[in-house]
């Protein structure tokens, strides 16, 4: 939904896909409607404000012919069950993705730290399925959460990006002295301002992880629509 | 259509754009199907296979809601008037907007290098204008032109930056070492493999041009709905 986000998704997903020329590249439809309501606000003050514009981008991206969603806002997942029984599409989910790569990581972690919008936090978008596989997950202190995070967040969007690197590394680095052996960057803004960025620990950037699961998704796609043409031949 | 250029188009109107949160920045829908057929191939072999494509894409973005059209991709304007013929929609063009950024430049250039495909200079995307403004337009000879501008677009395009950005300098510096005094990158691939480079003459990135004429575009049209909706109230 963050409009440069949207566009580091991208460049994340061609970067990521295994291709000689622009042919081997996946179709993709962009919605990009930065005039959308903010997610986390909306959340937290109980506003359901944002719905109309997430079901009004689904109808869009159907009518342009897309074969799944993916959706490069955490945040912006609290409506993703509504959104997923509101079509016939897969769409696909970005913390099921990571909570995945946080489970299958080899360094088997069993705590990890949630760099987030308030409202996935306590929207749970990263606990229940986590704890369900025995990861604690550890957030920041309120008031850290506020001035580091939220204001993090808020210096990305307005594109100052130097103020948003300090304040972020400072909240993963006290996730890490907390206990933290990972950090999920639970809001497609982070990597913005921490890629590149060195860590003691592994850093889970969910715009990367998304386009995994997109390039996933085609590759299986594709497969499907190959054996289907190689029935009916 | 190259994908890379399209995601650095993106970030680059996002980037050019004065905002302080996401509900600043412009609603942008994006079709980025690289399954067409390559733009400069086609148009060489007299083709018109990338037509049909062009248009299908138009029809999507109109059916989106679009109020303009950008296309970050120099060869493909090579099929401008007729898109331009075939919609109600501004189609902003990006020879256009680079060409005026040529002839106001402070530094009253008179002798201009082109890096672009060989599409593009056949087509003479660039050189009617900036003739009939008076400022000369070079390219490298065929043998550079292949060697390191066309593979060099082809690199970008095949994921590896390091080798197409050393074949770029090098044809860039040539275009110099001829009397440029400054060069048009006219393929949205070069500036992926030329941006942060130095360089001797200024560098006139089509992909940050066509975002600004964008960016101007939109805030023409929000004054003008402004304008409307103060007469009919």
């Amino acid at each position: 939904m963050g409009p440069l986000a949207t566009a580091d998704f991208m460049r994340k997903l061609v970067q990521s896909t295994p291709a000689a020329r622009d042919q081997d590249h996946m179709p993709v439809f962009v919605h990009s409607v930065p005039q959308i309501p903010d997610r986390s606000e909306s959340f937290l003050a109980g506003s359901d404000a944002p719905w109309p514009f997430l079901l009004s981008g689904l109808r869009i991206l159907e009518a342009a012919g897309a074969g799944a969603i993916a959706i490069p806002c955490n945040t912006a997942h609290l409506w993703h069950a509504r959104l997923a029984a509101a079509t016939d599409l897969e769409v696909l989910h970005i913390g099921s993705a990571t909570s995945e790569a946080v489970t299958s990581h080899p360094a088997r972690l069993t705590r990890v730290g949630l760099l987030a919008t308030s409202a996935t936090i306590q929207g749970r978008i990263y606990h229940d399925a986590l704890c369900a596989a025995g990861v604690d997950v550890i957030v920041p202190p309120a008031q850290h959460q506020t001035e580091r995070v939220m204001a993090g967040i808020a210096a990305v969007k307005a594109g100052d990006l130097a103020a948003a690197t300090s304040l972020l590394r400072l909240a993963a680095a006290q996730l890490v002295d907390d206990g933290a052996q990972g950090v999920i960057l639970g809001c497609t803004e982070l990597p913005l301002a921490l890629d590149g960025q060195s860590s003691d620990v592994p850093l889970f950037d969910t715009t990367h992880l998304l386009a995994a699961a997109c390039i996933a998704w085609w590759s299986r796609s594709k497969a499907e629509q190959l054996r289907s043409e190689s029935f009916s031949s």
